[in-house]
């Protein structure tokens, strides 16, 4: 069967496993194995640990077809810098790139909700002076785009649910996008 | 020669073309082409502006033999998601990853300075229940041991520099270490 990688900061919710748990399941429901990252299944206690969690998360990532990145904005206006950097890897090793953000606002309006911004020269520009990207995208181009190229556009909501973190809805139109691409493998060619 | 894909959120400071030339400079000085993202030189006017500078740094990153990144913290404690986002492409591409930060703090440190963070059933969790990873380490794990794996550990500085965002020493320390790496090219095995 193909394997999914499952990235995204919900590792450090609470109730991790029981997230992860979910979303395997949903991926079973079209056929595949959503492989959810290690970080809860490595002993925290060993000087290892992050080593541990990096060297298993990669394998896993070796071994899947695709990737189901969370993209939700996590502490600040873009996605989590773990889940960025797998979809990164993923693309570079050419594999299917799905993402989904819970988050539907474009990414300038956000940095404007934060306040700190200011107009210089004619561009926005925030609290240090730098320019805020606005090409009416909800991230950073290259987050955009590579969905654009290596998958399916982001999948949003179009108002955000009321779990930020636990709704699973547009995670599961990427796992019913996945199943698709994925049963089709001659159409998919490596980039 | 060899190229370099000189990856950060340089690209957003209001003298992006003057850092990209000081950049370039340093890396013809250890006999090393800098590639300085295509970001400056689109028309922002186009409709596929964006969609145009991606594909333009894919194809830089694609002709490259190394990346330094540089994942000084940019609008949140993290890294900058397009960068860090290209980091994890080349990485994926099998190619030398080099990065520095000028901001040497801890990750949980910096979370914590934020003041959005509370105790929960033992653990460190943000605003938003969210656990803060603590691990010791200036980003998330994956960012730090792709490092380790594919290059040289982060460099940063003992103390921030007076202008985090101009500062090249970190960034001059990477280009000589990519200079000593790819000159022995029997050492870099891909992954």
């Amino acid at each position: 069967m193909t394997t999914i990688y499952l990235a995204g900061p919900d590792v450090f919710l609470p109730d991790a496993i029981d997230i992860g748990r979910r979303k395997a399941e949903l991926c079973s429901r079209y056929g595949l194995i959503g492989l959810f990252p290690l970080d809860n299944a490595v002993d925290l206690a060993t000087a290892d640990a992050s080593r541990n969690i990096f060297h298993g998360n990669q394998a896993m990532m070796n071994d899947a077809s695709a990737i189901i990145a969370n993209l939700t904005p996590f502490r600040g206006p873009s996605a989590d810098a773990g889940t960025v950097y797998e979809l990164g890897y993923m693309a570079g090793r050419g594999k299917l790139c799905l993402g989904y953000s819970n988050d539907p606002a474009i990414y300038a309006e956000r940095v404007a909700r934060s306040g700190d911004i200011a107009t210089q020269n004619g561009a926005t520009v925030d609290a240090h002076g730098l320019i805020v990207e606005d090409f009416g995208l909800p991230d950073n181009l290259m987050l955009i785009h590579t969905l654009d190229l290596h998958g399916c556009a982001l999948v949003t909501p179009r108002q955000p649910p009321a779990d930020l973190w636990r709704d699973l809805a547009a995670f599961e139109a990427c796992v019913a996008l996945a199943a698709e691409r994925l049963s089709q493998p001659a159409v998919r060619s490596s980039s």
